[in-house]
């Protein structure tokens, strides 16, 4: 994402966070849920009821935590608190934990003076342990609210992610300047019992909450539904956007003319967190993007885009350093319906490997020298449409087995 | 597999190969298609016409190989002969490949006096690669035909496979003695670039073709569809039923009296090369079996088994060593529409470690004494219907990811 984009006035602030839009406010404190004692308990506020729109997991388990959450969504509750933990994930634990949750938005809502139901909550961590309400209500009565704390708020949801990812823009429009923040947490792969990938994206600008759905929608379709995380794997996965809720003339949807801009910012937010969570995956040492270009569909191109970044033999090749189009080729041939090879272009990097049909073996080494870098580009050319689509994954690497078989319940 | 099935009258052979039953020949050389001088050129062939029949890859990149023999079953060709080589798989090389496949058929043919069109191919290995034409016209010329050596002919369709899969059963009926063999290659997981899972089953029952395609399919949908290989990955993936072309009132078809006990032999043939391609997976040190109980439905139950098998996280718990429920009802809630976690039980090996929605803390240490075994039984109750389904497949190690990230083109 360049820092500045002239034409669509669009521009990323140094050291953005989630608290940075106007009336958002944040903190993040170590209570003890982690045994490490890195923070994991996380509050973000509004100093006014906002919209809270969100796309969660289609995992049929899904965690207490994220039932209190859907309960309000569909309820069309507004926004004034929300809390997560990490650590514990709130599953699988029976009522009980649905109970807790409840407990956690009227405490929090004790704290800053709004209605439960106007509270959300999510958990993430491990699953069948019942969260450690003792400490969670400590840590809540030690909150210091009214800070600015994206960052910490940032640090507090991870769980073996190795760095928090945030990121704000400004969009400025007719000499206003307004502004869209996120961040979000989850380790590239899948984590049924480190649990969940969640986003949480706060904006000044008052959107309409239908509208706001829609984009969201899109916006996750371009980027966390492009990823090696499935949005469908783990029972807590959420991705919210949060905004004010503005008088009516104020209230930007599709007819408004800053529809647009506020759209493509929306995008590079989710695909800024996207990336950020896919190169973090686990043992991971890049990241890999695939391009496709040319397809007959989109559907056809997303399916062979995702089918390259979720492939373990192209994990594992790009771990190698090995300029490998046969892996190549064979996942888009699972992935492309009536394929022609013929037709097809594959290049790493900027160096062609593989053109109508045939190997460029002359080309290997150069290729070589593309993958060393900290994202791996795969481009393929289809030849046989108008349809492009991009996808985002990590190698695969012994570190990554090392991790997911060692670690225990 | 038990040693003597009373009630079926079915019994395992020991050192079983694939030219057992009568009147097949096999042979398998070192044809110098390989670097490191091992078994690269197999042969298989029948003192009679048999039927061939056979189920592939649904890859669209095919191996010019397949495309010679899938050209032999559109036009129901009878089988006199069947040439393997492995070491190159005869691929993403052009038109070049067909001919080669074709002058192969011809240089078979001629050898033991076929017609060209009656001789089927396979190849498996690199792609990308022309067939090392010479080695392979030299090496035909060389076989020593009218041999039993169906032990050299599973070692010669081998790649990265560590050992040979074999099995053959004898069937009773009447006093009459039947036999019914197969071998197989595969190591495990996908191999695009060593490409495919191949396995031939010989009998000496002469079988009605219509029924010998659906009782192949049936039994592949059991056994080589239930394992960690997709059927549908890999450029030149093939499972072939060769049997006797018999007179008339002898052709075996869903009517005859021996039939039950035909599909139930063939069945085990295949589970049997099945289970050995999963636990031969790469890196892999036990097999993993997956067993869904009284599910809603069989594609439910196939679903859910297969989810259990292909999960990365659970791969690598195995490994571990790690009883991880956690890992195992989450892969079920990706795979099973609208679970009730409330009715399912999760037993690892014979100790339960989860029931009717909660884990079994307790039992946790006695679940991981059950996982040092060469197989490691997941056991899923679904208390949802009758409904049941296997699926196979093996630990995922570091190993893995060592052989796959440091194989090079």
């Amino acid at each position: 994402m360049g820092n500045q984009d002239q034409q669509s006035k669009i521009k990323q602030l140094k050291n953005g966070h989630v608290s940075m839009p106007n009336g958002f406010y944040a903190e993040g404190i170590a209570a003890g849920i982690k045994s490490n004692k890195q923070k994991d308990l996380a509050v973000l506020y509004a100093d006014q009821p906002c919209n809270f729109v969100a796309l969660y997991t289609q995992n049929q388990l899904k965690g207490e935590s994220l039932k209190w959450t859907i309960d309000l969504l569909n309820d069309n509750k507004p926004f004034r608190g929300l809390l997560v933990n990490s650590g514990n994930a709130n599953t699988a634990v029976g009522a009980t934990g649905y109970n807790h949750a409840k407990e956690l938005a009227f405490l929090l809502a004790d704290k800053i003076q709004a209605d439960p139901e106007e509270i959300y909550i999510a958990s993430t961590g491990i699953i069948g342990i019942e969260l450690p309400m003792d400490l969670m209500r400590t840590g809540i009565e030690a909150l210091n609210l009214n800070q600015s704390k994206g960052d910490d708020f940032a640090q507090a949801i991870l769980t073996t992610d190795t760095q928090s990812k945030e990121v704000a823009l400004e969009i400025e429009y007719k000499d206003k300047k307004y502004m869209i923040a996120g961040c979000a947490k989850g380790a590239g792969m899948i984590h049924p019992n480190l649990a969940t990938m969640l986003a949480f994206v706060t904006t000044d600008v008052p959107i309409d909450p239908k509208w706001a759905h829609q984009i969201l929608t899109e916006s996750v379709n371009l980027s966390f539904n492009m990823i090696d995380v499935d949005m469908d794997t783990s029972p807590c996965d959420m991705v919210a956007l949060i905004s004010k809720q503005g008088s009516k003339n104020e209230i930007v949807d599709q007819t408004h003319p800053l529809s647009a801009l506020f759209k493509e910012a929306l995008q590079k937010v989710c695909i800024h967190l996207a990336k950020g969570i896919a190169s973090d995956g686990e043992g991971a040492t890049c990241l890999i993007e695939a391009r496709i270009n040319q397809a007959s569909s989109d559907l056809i191109a997303k399916n062979a885009a995702r089918s390259i970044i979720s492939s373990l033999l192209i994990k594992t090749m790009v771990k190698g350093k090995d300029p490998n189009w046969g892996r190549i080729i064979t996942a888009l041939g699972n992935a492309i319906p009536a394929m022609n090879e013929n037709k097809i272009s594959i290049h790493i990097g900027e160096i062609k490997v593989y053109e109508n049909g045939k190997p460029l073996f002359k080309n290997a080494e150069k290729a070589v020298d593309e993958m060393y870098g900290s994202t791996v580009l795969i481009t393929i050319d289809l030849n046989d449409g108008n349809a492009n689509a991009v996808a985002w994954g990590c190698d695969l690497t012994q570190e990554y087995v090392k991790i997911n078989s060692e670690y225990t319940t």
